[in-house]
């Protein structure tokens, strides 16, 4: 992998390094130990004067790491023996979150670091809590990346991620005064033992600079792009897991870093330290992940990251291929297929093009289809204010030659359009890829349908709506391509790492922990869902997990609650199409129906500790001030002796993985209210489902299928239907009010400042009232307020049977086999992707051979 | 040295680790392989098919670190256990090149390595050609402080040295088209392996803000400084092992990271990522090394470097300090010396101030001795343009407590002045720390002298002229104060390291290589000095390091040139009192000479090869025109059919510690010709002496020590001495031009463009006229151009005699012992810090205990 072609490996006696480098690390705790040690002492340098809990853990992770690279190093040259096909999953977002009790147990060596670490005095949780989350993510599309990732190792696919190495990842939250404070996250600080810098893996990356064409020998006309600024692309590598595999696989993240070739001698008259801060500013393009409020933000440096991400990932991908002499660019489909998470690679489609037609001289006819073979794009939102779009002009100052593919790209495409809706021009405006007006924008998303033969939604309803609504042209052009595959999530992370205790509980009661990769096995556990023993046994591991929770809230916020009540969850992006202001009016309306009753209708009241959390985009401001409202009322609520414990509210800062793992598992009740038709999938319902909390929710996103695969009776769903949303914003906007008495009364206790009448909090009031009173209500709050408040009483009655409620835990849990991201992967695999495994051999026999 | 007390060691259990901790890596060559493959393997994360040079060199260096790790950590444990005094080497500037031969040799590990690649595959010479220099520094100064831990690491002196850490130190020079363009320094970018990031050792640095006051209880003012930004610094240690010793010491530099506390509430509304962006500007603190021309720079950043720098600095000698139990604050100074390199660090005078009086409660009176007992300031110029001040208005801005805490010793000083010369204010503005005028200024040297118990010069004449000239009264004042400490040079380095053939030849001839150690005993070689077996001896060992040197000129340059020739160098910083512009001068007037003489008589010329190097400060225009006209010169001789191979003139570009390494064995002649009285020491000239290399120069730096010590016949010495100087200015500034017909003869070559008469080359050449013409002949070329071309034709003649020049050289190397920086660091261990060897013992015999 060497960039530097002066500067090869030798070539004698390479037999010496190599039989020295073929032994493999032993796995037993003498062994790990003293790997540990060697890395305190060699790798961190310290000694026992300054060896902390951190020099612990980072030791710890680093000798987990050896075992990896290991595994690592062969499965990379195992598949380059076996050259089969691979799948790059090109991603802007990887929320990986932390990654040693991941990797202890995917490699299967939790047990015996366990027992090396007590030896050597340490807790192994206690190091766990030194890692600091990998942060590469806003929310849902990052984590599913994440998940997917640890899916494909698993199913032995040869399969690498690609994404950027933020020195920033998402922000970090803190509740000051009721409000969100952003601070940036400094996950690098104490460095990140997982990754490995690929110091010889190296690009240039191009910005700028202008389109000079030439005619060559054959009079054929040739384009180059020249000139402008060149950045370098340096690759770091995340090793990945598989679990119960002898394969590792790879997430690559590029990080930028100032081009060699940059001219300073125009600077050199002046000022030589200005000369290099000029040169720095080229590092900054991967410094930050930008936070999505799933709005366009359009922003120079947010183009600049799509294209640094894409250039470099596919230099890389064609160096690889290139590689193999067997390979002839024309055969590329047969053994690259490239999916886009999302539109955000989507400038991969005209690069790829560029490089084909410009680099390797392919004609335009022959390079076409090669580039619908490899792509395929994966639509992650139906918002149309989600949908990415960039300036025409923007894409001429950066990438000049990319917007004249783009327009050749166009006017082809056009051509397909006249031909099967002749004269419409109103078809051919719609579907486009420029979309017209000032400025005109180029709309990512139809590119990426052209360019892909495959176009997936991330859930059943989802898919449909692409179809139906969003693109249904393209739809009628290209029925193949439309596909559907409902998001998963790795039972690893979500049940074997975070709920601990269930895992084991349901490995004894199937008599096998192979569940772990099939997870449609789960089903069987319908069967004794109404068994008392296992319905004690497992609202046992609800009370544990919920007593860890209880411990978390005390030391995250100093709050005390109740680990007997009903816990009720909403964590997520604050996001209003989910609606966490829903939530907080029922609150508000259950706080005052309480307050209202007597203290003998009190005792019959089921206890709740609502919890949310989640962030908000800095510049999202509604969404702000509806954490601010939660806040409001959690003090009133919290401080009000009379109410006790009854009702707490509690909302738990900065929402990672990490978090989640805590949350999760200790749910009774999470909440997915979105507006229906407006969540392409979400997936922190699987996640609630499969550790037995039960889901109160709309029919949106993948809520419909759980419910189908679940059983209706085991999920509490409310409001209004995708296919009523329509018409009923209609009604709603002109029908000049609502009549629901409680949200009346909801209302008026907020305008009348029971909840807070400072200058900040009135701010905060007054927006909230304006959305549901003057007819803004487009997410539909009032209209499903009277559903909810039901359905959050039907919930009280349905917990107070235990033996029927604890059943439906049972069937959620039985009924999630579906969501596991196995089962996504195997269809992406099958469906879109045409792979094979590739699984590296027991390296065990090997070593015998 | 964690610096997070709420994360501390566990307390129990750590028998086991220690005990795992206890044994050390063994030395022979498969125990060597086994580490550089795992480092291959693990820490590199390679596998044989991206396994390059670079790859084995790193993973090489690892191993190496790893042994120097086990004495790093020993060492300092045995000096917390002994608790000897301690001396803090403070510089901005460690040049320190290449590392891992040095610390082969050190280790004495280098012939066991040697076989261990050999088996691997690898010439271990090809693999120190990998690294990359560490050139965090611009020049003498910055050498002096690398070659000072060597010597304060072999002497086993409790030491440690602190710096900043440059992401992008010394500019890389480039000559494009004759002329000198810089490029940025990567030195980081392919990974440092030595160093060893200390993320558990961070301090916060304030910047800006406000002094406020309180009264405390007992009626007292007391100050405290708030407010401003506040950024981290963070360590990273770089191991210097000692020479035949268990001892390895430490130079820790500082990395500038954002502050955590820094508020980001004030962006949120807008932009987060503009916030991130601002925050980042912290880090450029560190980000560059100034390139320094000996002339004010007085950039704001530059003075933020100077107090981060010692900021942090300060913090880690505190906590170090009061982190036993039995140190009193008041006794500081039995515990703590702290050399100031020059003053750029001086504003620790203050600093440490305001720590003991704001922060640990001492009163002025009871502080101020610790301060004046602590510091030791070393004066590297006598320059007046390069004494270092800052404006008063930048100070306040910055560091508004320091500079109250200034103007109370300056208060104080000037009652102290006016003691001793009552009413003369002449005196108090000569000796105030505050320049009048507009800006008023505050002069860091002034405030250094001040507050050290020692100044000292750098070479003898230096030291006399501080005195004598530069701080005159001061000396009145402080008679006690002035010291001179001499430069010297490492051996390690540049004998044993640069010259491995001479080295191994001296130890032959002494029977033993204990002379490395104690390198007077080189003295003996004056018996042998005449012994024709052993000139031979010399003059082949010379002959292979001139084989060298041709071959990289070929490489760095394309031209070959005769190896028999006389080597002709100079080497340094380009800068007008170094007066390359006199020797090129000399060039172009021998050229003249030779271009006259009829082919019979051309046979009787010595042939010579002029060898330059040295960059110029980027803004320094004029220095940069002395390289141009260098390669202009150069560019008409080397083209010259007629002149053959009797003058070659070579500009090498990137002049740094390797490539003096490679450069200095390979000498005839080198020069060190600046005007007398300018140079503080030079220590370039000892290394040329040192290799038995004859010095052409002016009695000016160390070049008088140097004659004194191998005897005025060894060297070719010319020129004004220091002391007509001031008198020669006036004359030649006053007489209207000069006389010397040949200075004349060559001005006109110049004139008639001869060397080039394009637009660029004109300007060149019409600078230099003016400087020689019209009176502005500051450092006295015109003067000196006689004597030092019958230097030059003395040193052809002296050169023909090869038994009488062999002798020369041989006395060169038999006087040079004086010139070890062992000497050097004994004298300032001695007569400056008061300071006992702490030598850590054989830890063989240790692990028998």
């Amino acid at each position: 992998a060497s960039s530097d072609p002066t500067n090869p490996a030798p070539a004698a006696n390479l037999e010496l390094m190599w039989s020295l480098m073929s032994t493999y690390l032993s796995a037993d705790p003498p062994t790990i130990q003293r790997n540990i040690v060697n890395h305190v002492e060699y790798t961190l340098a310290r000694t026992r004067y300054n060896f902390d809990k951190l020099a612990a853990y980072q030791a710890t992770a680093l000798s987990c790491r050896d075992r990896m690279l290991e595994a690592w190093n062969d499965t990379t040259q195992f598949w380059r023996e076996q050259d089969p096909k691979r799948i790059y999953y090109l991603s802007l977002e990887f929320l990986i979150g932390r990654s040693l009790q991941n990797a202890l147990i995917n490699l299967d060596l939790k047990e015996n670091y366990n027992v090396a670490l007590m030896e050597l005095g340490f807790r192994m949780e206690e190091l766990f809590e030194q890692e600091c989350d990998a942060a590469l993510g806003n929310g849902g599309l990052g984590r599913l990346a994440a998940c997917f990732l640890d899916s494909m190792a698993t199913l032995d696919l040869p399969a690498w991620g690609y994404g950027l190495r933020y020195q920033y990842g998402m922000f970090e939250q803190k509740i000051v005064d009721g409000a969100q404070v952003e601070y940036p996250d400094y996950w690098l600080t104490f460095g990140n033992v997982w990754e490995i810098p690929r110091v010889d893996v190296q690009y240039p990356v191009r910005f700028g600079g202008y389109v000079s064409s030439t005619i060559d020998a054959t009079g054929k006309e040739k384009f180059v792009w020249q000139g402008g600024e060149t950045v370098r692309a340096v690759a770091y590598d995340t090793p990945i897991p598989g679990y119960d595999t002898y394969n590792v696989i790879n997430i690559r993240l590029w990080s930028s870093k100032p081009g060699r070739e940059f001219d300073l001698q125009s600077f050199n008259e002046g000022d030589y330290i200005r000369a290099i801060e000029e040169k720095q500013k080229s590092e900054n393009i991967t410094s930050v992940l930008y936070p999505n409020d799933n709005t366009l933000a359009g922003k120079e440096l947010r183009l600049k990251q799509q294209y640094f991400f894409v250039a470099a990932t596919l230099q890389d991908v064609m160096r690889r291929y290139k590689g193999n002499p067997s390979h002839e660019l024309r055969n590329l489909a047969d053994k690259v297929a490239i999916q886009l998470n999302d539109t955000h690679p989507a400038v991969a489609i005209p690069e790829l093009m560029r490089i084909l037609i410009d680099e390797e001289n392919f004609e335009w006819e022959d390079a076409w289809p090669i580039i619908v073979a490899v792509f395929g794009y994966t639509n992650h939102t139906v918002l149309p204010e989600a949908l990415e779009m960039w300036s025409l002009d923007l894409f001429q100052t950066l990438l000049p030659r990319h917007l004249q593919i783009i327009f050749e790209i166009n006017h082809r495409w056009m051509q397909v359009v006249s031909q099967k809706w002749p004269r419409q021009v109103d078809k051919m405006q719609k579907l486009s890829i420029i979309q017209e007006g000032s400025p005109k924008m180029i709309r990512m998303a139809h590119l990426a349908i052209i360019g892909s033969h495959s176009v997936n939604g991330v859930a059943a309803l989802h898919s449909e709506l692409l179809k139906t609504k969003v693109f249904t042209e393209f739809y009628e052009m290209f029925p193949e391509r439309f596909q559907n595959k409902t998001n998963g999530v790795t039972p690893r992370r979500w049940m074997l790492q975070s709920n601990p205790k269930l895992a084991d509980l349901i490995t004894q009661q199937l008599g096998s922990g192979s569940w772990v990769k099939n997870l449609d096995s789960l089903e069987s556990l319908r069967e004794i869902a109404s068994d008392p023993e296992f319905q004690a046994k497992i609202r046992a591991v609800k009370q544990d997990n919920k007593a860890r929770l209880v411990q978390h809230i005390k030391k995250a916020t100093g709050l005390a609650v109740d680990p007997t009540a009903l816990f009720d969850v909403q964590v997520k992006r604050i996001h209003e199409y989910k609606r966490q202001l829903l939530n907080i009016l029922g609150v508000v309306h259950r706080y005052l129906q309480i307050k209202k009753m007597a203290p003998a209708q009190r005792r019959s009241v089921q206890a709740r500790v609502f919890i949310f959390a989640g962030k908000a985009a800095p510049g999202y401001v509604m969404a702000k001030k509806v954490i601010k409202l939660i806040n409001m009322v959690g003090k009133v609520i919290n401080n009000d002796v009379s109410v006790g414990n009854l009702m707490k509210l509690v909302f738990l800062p900065n929402y990672n993985v990490s978090l989640a793992e805590i949350i999760i598992p200790a749910s009774d009740i999470s909440q997915h209210i979105s507006t229906a038709g407006t969540e392409a999938s979400g997936t922190s319902n699987m996640k609630f489902a499969m550790n037995g909390g039960l889901i109160l929710g709309t029919l949106d996103g993948a809520n419909v299928e759980i419910l189908e695969k679940i059983g209706a009776e085991n999920i509490f769903i409310f409001g209004a239907k995708a296919s009523e949303v329509e018409d009923l914003r209609y009604t709603e906007r002109y029908a000049g009010g609502f009549n629901n008495p409680n949200l009346k009364e909801v209302m008026r206790a907020l305008k009348d400042g029971m909840f807070g009448n400072e200058a900040n909090e009135r701010e905060v009031i007054d927006s909230i009232l304006n959305v549901l009173q003057h007819g803004n209500d487009f997410y539909l709050i009032a209209h499903d307020f009277a559903s909810y408040c039901e359905t959050q009483a039907t919930i009280d009655t349905v917990y107070a049977d235990q033996a029927a409620w604890v059943k439906k835990c049972i069937y959620s849990i039985a009924g999630s086999g579906y969501f596991s991201s196995d089962r996504t992967i195997r269809e992406y695999s099958n469906d879109i992707w045409n792979l094979q495994a590739c699984k590296r051999p027991n390296p065990q026999d090997e070593s015998l051979s």
